[in-house]
């Protein structure tokens, strides 16, 4: 079976360091399978390339590498781990941005040496490519670095209850549509209210009149604000942490 | 022999989108190679999709499943379509972004069902990449879904023929480069006018002077106007819908 | 063992121009990997392209052949190059964007006939598409053209050794993280100076405080300028061509 190895980075394509990556990648695992997730993280956005990460990693099969390079710290004493979960492996820095692994469950990290002549400035080259390498090449992770105990691991923001059952909650993240994101798990029925807005639950965008506001439930459960042939954020003014009011329909 | 899967979208690449149907199509056709087209089309641009589509399908090989989501109408009761044309499959929404496959002639359309559980705003996960992969597996497309008699079919508007034998036509996309592609099928020799401007038809990019604008039969055989080392669509404020009229040598 | 194709062109994606060429590469080198380098090239920026290529064409395993398609005179009487260099192919037009190819040493370039169906407009896919399929397929590089002596070989400018031992370079280019890298080779210690200001050279990006401007020996070799979770090209707008003053530690 060929392996697969996906690659998330904030590095642009245009400069190509992504390219020399995959250099090292074919290099060291020749016929591996390169799968390019995305280059266009806004640069050092760990929190983009996180919430991006959880969306994906378990749609692929088990077996497959992950490299998640988006590494504001990349050189400093932040370790540079390797991660197998859920029968997937992960690769890159501990700085968060792997957390939807390690809230999986059964989560082992380890630590990769830095090799001396490692540039200080890109890991991803030098320390994490070459890691994905001999995993795609079925090296077993515990074989490539030290048991890490501590990794970082960020969380979305929970919702809060408030005393009458409505759901208080927040923008998480606007994709490339402007639709904004919440962090409230959604249901069939109720109301969501945003800046000043009551809008009723609807089941597709399409359920809307284009340019209207819409809520719905989203395709990883949370619900979303979206207008119909339009952008929610720029059209609303809506980004990360404003705040909704989600009330679930009485039964 | 690799089933090779081709992707169009507009979702981009950063949230993660596109990579869920990357995995869904390895988990579900491990091994398939997986030739990213883009996922930079302009959101809901049914109509860039269409034209860019028409441009790429035919140059892969026979038995390439070229999966397509610009779907604005999601979750609503457009009918999702797999098609088999000219020995290529295609899959998509039907709302127009399939017609190339639809003008090659023999073309054969199935829908899709939607499985109960799919997300109703997000079937190139959920009903269209699972129907690619089982495509790139082997199964034939009147095993998918039920055939389908009238899918939406989109034409670029053709050109008007003048009395004295002029060619009217119209500008129907810009590309990266700021080149404006028109409807009318070129010849070598003749003129075309644009913006009161008459411009003799060249051969090449290079056969202008540097910032002037210069008219060519472009790599589809559609007459485009371009400007040489910069942008014709920026700097002569020509977009979708300027008039252009071709005037043919005379023998 | 599966051939890779990388592609680097300044095409974007959208239009379809590039699938275009995936498309004649697949068709005409069945089972060929295809590995995007990047399609974002600023249009006609033969520089960055050169410049990005000198990163990732050795990075990659002996026996890759890269098609670097960026290309302003298309259609005029520049050569269609194939160049064999190190063990890796390359396939591009004669405008100094394959330079790296050959200050490699042993490079030896043949010229592509162009046929007579050939888009003018469009050599990327019927001229060098065809040549990386075949030379992906083991047709020898000799195969394909006549040896060509004297192609366009592009340098980046040498810095200037002042009379006290300073280094007198440059920027050559600005990256997507806004760093700008310069023409000088670092060495651990000294200082670089530039608009005024002088900085003492850092290891990593982290040494700086959030929003610094500092200076450090890049993953090429040379120095750069980087403002920590910021720009170094727009908050001091720095640009190719602004002048830097490097003086090595003495000793």
């Amino acid at each position: 079976m060929t392996p697969t190895v996906t690659l998330l980075t904030d590095f642009g394509t245009a400069d190509g360091y992504a390219a020399e990556m995959k250099g090292v990648l074919l290099s060291r695992s020749p016929g591996c399978a390169i799968v390019d997730v995305t280059h266009d993280v806004p640069p050092q956005d760990v929190e983009s390339a996180r919430l991006a990460l959880a969306r994906y990693w378990r749609r692929f099969p088990p077996g497959t590498v992950h490299l998640v390079v988006v590494d504001p710290g990349v050189g400093s004493s932040r370790a540079a781990l390797v991660v197998e979960s859920d029968g997937r492996f992960l690769v890159g820095p501990d700085n968060g941005v792997l957390s939807p692994a390690f809230l999986a469950g059964s989560a082992r990290a380890f630590a990769l040496p830095v090799p001396p002549g490692a540039s200080p400035t890109f890991h991803g080259r030098d320390v994490f490519a070459p890691a994905a390498a001999a995993l795609a090449n079925g090296s077993p992770p515990a074989s490539l670095g030290s048991a890490y105990a501590s990794p970082v691991v960020l969380r979305t923001r929970e919702p809060q209850r408030a005393a009458d059952g409505a759901v208080i909650g927040e923008v998480i993240t606007i994709d490339r549509f402007g639709n904004a994101i919440t962090n409230c798990l959604g249901l069939r029925g109720g109301t969501i209210e945003i800046g000043g807005e009551v809008l009723p639950m609807m089941r597709t965008y399409a359920d809307a009149a284009p340019g209207a506001l819409v809520a719905l439930v989203g395709s990883t459960g949370l619900i979303e604000l979206a207008v119909r042939d339009g952008s929610a954020a720029r059209e609303h003014g809506i980004g990360r942490g404003t705040p909704v009011l989600f009330r679930p329909a009485t039964r």
